[in-house]
């Protein structure tokens, strides 16, 4: 396993910024509007100047983190955690929401059991299983550094066993009741901004469901002393075990393992977001790997992709989980693509290519 | 050929909502979050209520009206105007952006010329010519009433066409040097928007570029006198003659028949949008069909979409024409439907349907 001081020494190397550079140029060539495909052609070059430039992402994967929270003892979500292990199996069957969304795509999925509460194993979904969920953040910390050193260690290894098989790029998805509590919790605690502005329905909150996440948020913060800090690498590691979840913990490990094996990987909603945000405070320099897909319900999602400095291109209110976000840039990811590799270009036709005025 | 008075008469039926209630229940009956696909839900369910129950969009259109704009001569545009015939013969051969980027798709590509000005008959492209592009509108009228009606006429009829050959959803494009030029005037002759505050760079303009731009738009708006008015169908549809496009006429005509026809149908960019409003003061009641993609470079798009209440979910800052921010809201849209249709549902699982809070 690997220890704390292994994990803060890890190093990732920036992205060929020349092959950005050339890529952008190869862009202008093509015969349309200079920057006509606006953010998508900034995607497509950060594609490929961390794939290099024959730009292979024809396969694509999503991971998905599947774990409990025990704060949902506390009220802060509709249903009850057995949801999680219900879902989870529906995504081991291909029948998940994703999964049918997924379906005829060509997009494979990997559930992954992080941490589920439940004694059984999951077919069709990976065992990783750590624990059975978290603690209550509102009583205790949510798990100890072993258990979030396992959980990321196992999101690193996931990202390595994707790169060993040839994929090219992944999107992160999760499920888990009640993780937009610890995602917003441990946002909290990383930005210094205060639950009330920030907090959630979540699933479908009513107006006292949204209450309870946002005491059960302070008092989490409160107990474990994250009202304000400066998120250096260790200090962030400590706020995920304290309000973070599995989940969290593990896609941050994905994060973390994308850039370290060099695969783009795209962000989903705010648990996604928020487990990114963590990966950049943990291991500075893994943003330049990660794309963002859609700025959905939770406000949180949004605010972190500012802090990254990501565009989110979608923009759908969308509050589903399980990736249903980052998967849907996929389609509009391979449509741009077939033209940057495949366009017709100035050079073909009778046509003087458009200049690049900067006024 | 269609008279003024015939077209004012036109009038389409409303959608039923009553369909919509059932998909947006049907959608609630579906294993996930209450309203989880946030717009995509309301996006479906409208296509549900045009469509009706079976909601059969499987084939899907793309229509691009090609036309060339007697303002070019006022140096508004970075190209010169044989471009349009240049990038229409590469839509006829399925080699231009556009066309690369559905290969593969299963979209068909209908591309047409509405008035490009040329001798040739390009191959590909069905050849609707009225004239060899517009005049210039700084000088006198763009076109007659005679040849607008034409443009609107074939526009319908295109529509039509496609509804007999069942094609469940149309997506709307164009190519024609100088048309965000003629859509901004129009923009601003229906709305009395001041043309510095919402002219765009178009395919690329300088400063130099872009002043000459606006001062066409405020000499053509001041010499057809289209400063305040009210966009009654009447005042709407000279408005068009005065200072609008082939193009914009001919798509104007496909909203229309679309409306007529029960297709839902896909805004693009400026020209569209603009074509999008101009159809729905003509026809009032015809924005019912109409579908928003995304929200582009061009200002006017999106303050298009606010004045028709429709939400663009694509936000890639794009400009580049010929449908291609339509297009990409069809996987999308095929993604979210293949859960409407074929997602498990709470009834098929053992976890409690979540419940709708007003609060």
């Amino acid at each position: 396993m690997m220890t704390k001081d292994e994990l803060l020494a890890i190093k990732t190397e920036e992205p060929d910024m020349s092959v950005y550079a050339l890529a952008k140029e190869s862009f202008d060539s093509l015969a349309k509007p200079i920057d006509g495909f606006g953010y998508m052609e900034d995607i497509i070059c950060r594609i490929a100047s961390i794939r290099g430039r024959d730009c292979d992402i024809s396969k694509k994967t999503l991971i998905v983190m599947c774990a409990d929270n025990g704060v949902v003892e506390e009220g802060v979500s509709q249903t009850d955690q057995a949801v999680t292990a219900e879902v989870a199996a529906l995504l081991g069957q291909g029948k998940s929401t994703v999964g049918v969304m997924c379906s005829g795509c060509g997009i494979k999925i990997i559930p992954v059991d992080i941490g589920i509460d439940t004694d059984d194993t999951i077919p069709g979904v990976i065992d990783k299983r750590i624990a059975r969920g978290t603690k209550n953040i509102t009583k205790t910390k949510a798990m100890t550094e072993e258990e979030c050193l396992k959980a990321i260690g196992a999101g690193i290894d996931i990202a390595k066993e994707c790169a060993q098989n040839g994929i090219g790029m992944i999107a992160t998805g999760e499920m888990g009741i009640g993780n937009t509590t610890t995602s917003t919790a441990l946002f909290c605690a990383l930005t210094g901004r205060n639950a009330t502005g920030v907090a959630g329905r979540g699933a479908g909150l009513s107006d006292a469901g949204l209450t309870k996440k946002i005491n059960a948020i302070e008092d989490a913060l409160l107990l474990h002393g994250l009202g304000v800090m400066t998120p250096t690498p260790s200090k962030t590691f400590e706020a995920l075990c304290a309000v973070g979840g599995l989940d969290i913990a593990a896609l941050a490990g994905v994060f973390i393992g994308c850039a370290l094996h060099k695969i783009p990987v795209v962000i989903d909603g705010a648990i996604s977001a928020v487990a990114a945000l963590t990966a950049s405070y943990i291991v500075p320099g893994c943003e330049d790997y990660m794309i963002a897909s859609h700025k959905g319900r939770e406000r949180i999602t949004g605010e972190v992709l500012d802090i990254l400095g990501l565009h989110a291109v979608i923009d759908a209110d969308m509050a589903l989980g399980e990736g249903t976000g980052a998967v849907m840039l996929f389609p509009m990811i391979d449509m741009v693509m077939n033209v940057f590799i495949n366009g017709t270009r100035f050079s073909d036709t009778d046509i003087l290519q458009y200049e690049r005025f900067d006024g």
